[in-house]
């Protein structure tokens, strides 16, 4: 089978790779329909951080079940099925407690390879996500948006969790990636009235009204804080969205919002000291890290894709086919595409 | 009138006050019944924070209106009040969010000097906390408790509220201070099953059992993890309040929780850097600040005191009148008493 593999910074090639077995009774094997490139990505694929020569990437997709584990009761060959990033067993403290991204028996480093003809999915009876029917009963763009359920659209809807959006609430989102644009989404889902959306593209910022933004900052820093402190007449925001990772955007973030709110953050972190004495002194709480992607889709998200209230595939503007992967890396490198799509097969 | 006030580090004395007037159309006069002496004012009794020599001290207490001011119509004389150390106006974002410990309307530096025969309370209007009848109408148990709603138990409360303690949850409450008892007292009011105080003295722990703690933790810092690991199986707690404030309790409580769990933190930080990044990759919130007294007086807490579901006075075991104000700093000083009660008025 061919799957997508890094070499160096900046080199992704399509390699012939072993066709993965099942090696644990709770694992599925998953022929792969679609698969994407993620913002996280490029760190390892810009040489940011360290990632092993020759090995298999990728973290999101959906694809149909060719076979499963003998513990495995709730999946069987032929489901079609959202593909996350995590993989949750579904009944240890953190599953139960909706966390299945912290999941507590996760396979470490088991969540490579995506971006290939096939893959072994770890924890699958609990952790894949059914989707009624097969990949045919579906349009090209809602099977995009089913995508998005992957990691994307869950990782946006983590921000807005974790800064607990709420009906009628002002909600700020940092970041006009395409987790920040999923993070709009998940804001409106939630009944936020007011979305002001953080975003200096023109391409992005258009995307970010279509998704339900009311109001767009283009400033960055102090000025960002003063523009979202004027359009709230003083009163900042009830919720903010940190969907950027950078020390500024956690520093701008956390001077966004009123006392008592929360920054909701799904940024991986660089900077690792926070002054929290100040954020004692406004009452200001931060939280976040990786997305429930299991709960969240099962609970709400899988819903309103099929009953199409939310369209998160509309961040996929540039689609290519797995021999292209090293230009579909480029195309987010260089910010010509918001998300890169993977059409691995076309059934 | 006469008042304590700070002379110098481990100094405090009665002293001749000017009687207060109203300033502003916001204020109030209140006759002080009783007062107490907070855990945080030892902060500068010892020398370890700096306060100016000759000020007057104190920001806990319940009275009886003798005046208010022109804009003041929800008070009037004669109505017997909590005294809350906040002062929130109760119509900015904070306020009309439920955090009045962080009203932008406050006035600053207005707290001091509740621990005397009057006082002018700014923001009266909303920020007084009316109690049904007059002092006489109760028991003087019943009395310490009314008195414990000024602070002490909306703190409590407050690092339960924002450890977001539900039903069932098992919670761990670090810190067996008068804070970290009205703690236990808050998480079982919001309904934790289990709740694991951390306390290494004995007349702590047994009152912290009597008010619903089910498990003690004698040890602290690794141990306490440990400790609390296996008391739960190692699936950790579902919320952790920090009633301590040193960076060795912030260290603890941000182990204890697990994934997605907040820790509600009302110990005023000593420690400004935290590392973030570790708390973002295990899904842990951090959480607290000021305590919004009045909003959670008027929500539930005057409710359970005078229906007698709480009894938070029960953290008052030494009593002083005014002009022993030196010994009741001194008592909790030496920790001979959980806390002090300052009798100013019989009536």
């Amino acid at each position: 089978m061919k799957a997508a593999m890094f070499v160096k910074p900046g080199t992704v090639v399509v390699a012939e790779a072993p066709m993965p077995t099942i090696e644990k009774p709770t694992d599925a094997i998953v022929r792969i329909i679609r698969a994407c490139v993620c913002g996280s990505d490029l760190w390892w694929f810009r040489g940011i951080s360290q990632r092993k020569a020759n090995t298999f990437v990728g973290h999101e997709a959906i694809g149909v079940v060719e076979e499963v584990g003998d513990d495995v009761t709730a999946i069987k060959p032929g489901d079609f099925v959202v593909v996350p990033f995590t993989h949750g067993c579904g009944h240890c403290a953190a599953c139960r407690a909706g966390f299945d991204g912290n999941c507590s028996n996760q396979e470490p480093g088991g969540n490579g390879g995506y971006q290939g003809q096939y893959l072994r999915y770890t924890n699958a009876d609990w952790g894949l996500v059914p989707i009624p029917g097969s990949p045919a009963d579906y349009s090209d763009d809602t099977l995009n948006s089913l995508l998005a359920l992957s990691d994307v659209m869950a990782t946006g809807y983590h921000a807005a969790a974790s800064a607990e959006v709420a009906q009628g609430d002002t909600a700020v989102v940092m970041g006009d990636g395409a987790v920040g644009l999923c993070g709009i989404i998940a804001a409106k889902l939630r009944g936020a009235e007011r979305i002001i959306a953080m975003s200096r593209h023109e391409d992005r910022q258009r995307l970010a009204r279509e998704f339900g933004a009311t109001d767009i900052v283009a400033e960055r820093g102090d000025d960002a804080v003063k523009a979202v402190m004027d359009l709230t007449h003083g009163d900042a925001a009830d919720a903010v969205l940190e969907c950027v990772g950078t020390d500024q955007a956690v520093q701008t973030a956390l001077q966004l919002g009123r006392p008592g709110s929360l920054v909701g953050r799904v940024g991986v972190p660089q900077n690792p000291q926070t002054n929290t004495t100040e954020l004692f002194w406004r009452n200001i709480g931060l939280r976040g890290g990786a997305a429930s992607v299991t709960t969240y889709d099962k609970d709400l998200l899988l819903d309103a894709v099929l009953q199409h209230v939310i369209d998160p595939g509309k961040v996929f503007t540039k689609r290519f086919d797995l021999d292209h992967v090293q230009e579909a890396y480029e195309a987010m490198d260089q910010r010509t595409a918001i998300k890169s799509l993977l059409v691995i097969s076309q059934d």
